[in-house]
C-alpha cells in the first residue's frame, strides 16, 4: 500500500495510527503543502477530491480518512475499531465523527488561508477561530468520553477504537494552536495514555520522514 | 423512533431520506434553532454534541448522520446503502464524506453566524464564503461520479447509496445560496433524478411539520 501524506496533516495522521494498530506496512508518498502538490494535475489525477491523505491499494485510490480506515478495519479484522454491538458501534463512530467533520475540517489549512487572505484575519484572529471550534467540539466529546469511557484510557469501554484514532491527531492541533483544554480532563487524560502507545507515537508528525 | 429534526438542516435531511428509503415509520421531534433549541440543556442532556439531527431508538440516543444511517444500514439490509466490494464501499464512502466532512461542516449556520458576528461579513460575504467551499468540494464530487455513476442516476453504479442521501441536501443548500452548478452536469442530473424519487421528496425541507 501507498500513503499519500503529509507529516503534519492531522487526517494522514489518522491514517498512519490505523496502518500501524493493523500491523500493515505501507510506503509513504509525501505531499508539500508548501509547493501546493496536493491540487496538483498529478494528484488531482490520483485523487480528484485534491485533499490528503489517500492510500492506493493496488492501483485503487481511497480517500477520506474514515472511508479509508473503514476500509482497512474491514480486511484487517484485529484489533476492531469498532464494537460488535450495533448501538455502540454508532457511539464510537459518533465521537470520531465529531472530530472529522465538526472541529477537523473548520480548522484545515486551506480554511484558515481563507480568513487570512478574504477576511484578512491575522494570526491572533485565525488562533482565536481555530480554539473556538475545537473547543465547541471538544465539549460534546468530553461529555461521550465520560459516559462511554470504562478506564479513561480510551475513548469508549476500555479497547482502542476510531474514535481514539481521530482523538489524538485533533489534540495535537489544538496543542498547537495553545487552545485551552482544562474543562477536558477525560479528553487529555486519554489522549495522555494513547500517545504512549508504539502505533500511536510512530504515527507523530514529528517523526515523518518530511517532517520539518 | 423519535428525531430530533429541523426542516432547514440539511443533516437531518440525509437522516429522513435514509430513514423513508428504509420505510422505518418515526416521530419528528422538532427544535427550532431561532429559539436556540439545540443549545438547551434539555437538548444537551440527549445529545451532547448539541447538534441536529439526533435519532432516539427506545431510550438510545444517535447522533451524527453519517454514524446514525450506517446504524440504520445495518439494522434495516434493504435497499443497501453501500455496495458488498470493499473497494466500492469505500468509494461511496469517500463521496458521501465529501460531503459530510468537506462541504456541509463549513458552510453551517453555527460557522456562517461566526463570520456575522467576529469577522463583520455582510450576506455577500457569508454567500461568497458558501459558494466558495460548496464549489471546491462539488469538484472532486463532479469527477468522482463521472468515474463511478453508471448511468447518471446515481452517485455510483445504478442504485441508491449513502452519497446519493448526501448529495440531495447539499445540492438543496447550493442553490439556495446560488451557487452556480454549471461545472457540475453530472452531479446536477444525479439530483434531479433523486429528488423526483418518493423517499426523497417527502424529506424536503418545505414539506416537514416545522417548516416556516
Amino acid at each position: 500500500m501507498k500513503l499519500y501524506t503529509h507529516f503534519r496533516s492531522s487526517a494522514a495522521f489518522r491514517v498512519r495510527i490505523a496502518l500501524n494498530l493493523k500491523g500493515v506496512p505501507y510506503e509513504s508518498i509525501p505531499k508539500s503543502f508548501v509547493k501546493h502538490e496536493q491540487r496538483s494535475a498529478d494528484y488531482l489525477a490520483v485523487n480528484p477530491q485534491g485533499l490528503i491523505p489517500a492510500l492506493d491499494i493496488q492501483g485503487a485510490v481511497l480517500s477520506q480518512t474514515l472511508a479509508i480506515i473503514e476500509y482497512l478495519n474491514e480486511q484487517f479484522p484485529t484489533p476492531a475499531f469498532l464494537p460488535a454491538d450495533p448501538i455502540q458501534r454508532a457511539h464510537v463512530r459518533s465521537m470520531a465523527m465529531a472530530v472529522a467533520c465538526d472541529i477537523h475540517p473548520i480548522g484545515n489549512l486551506r480554511v484558515l488561508n481563507y480568513l487570512r487572505k478574504e477576511f484578512k484575519q491575522d494570526e491572533s484572529g485565525v488562533a482565536a477561530w481555530y480554539r473556538h471550534w475545537v473547543t465547541a467540539g471538544f465539549k460534546g466529546l468530553e461529555e461521550q468520553a465520560r459516559q462511554y469511557s470504562k478506564t479513561g484510557r480510551f475513548c469508549h469501554g476500555d479497547a482502542v477504537s476510531l474514535a481514539d484514532i481521530c482523538l489524538v491527531p485533533q489534540m495535537f492541533n489544538a496543542r498547537r494552536f495553545e487552545t485551552d483544554l482544562s474543562a477536558f480532563p477525560t479528553l487529555a487524560g486519554i489522549s495522555s495514555h494513547l500517545e504512549s502507545l508504539p502505533a500511536f507515537a510512530a504515527a507523530r508528525p514529528e517523526v515523518q520522514a518530511d517532517a520539518v
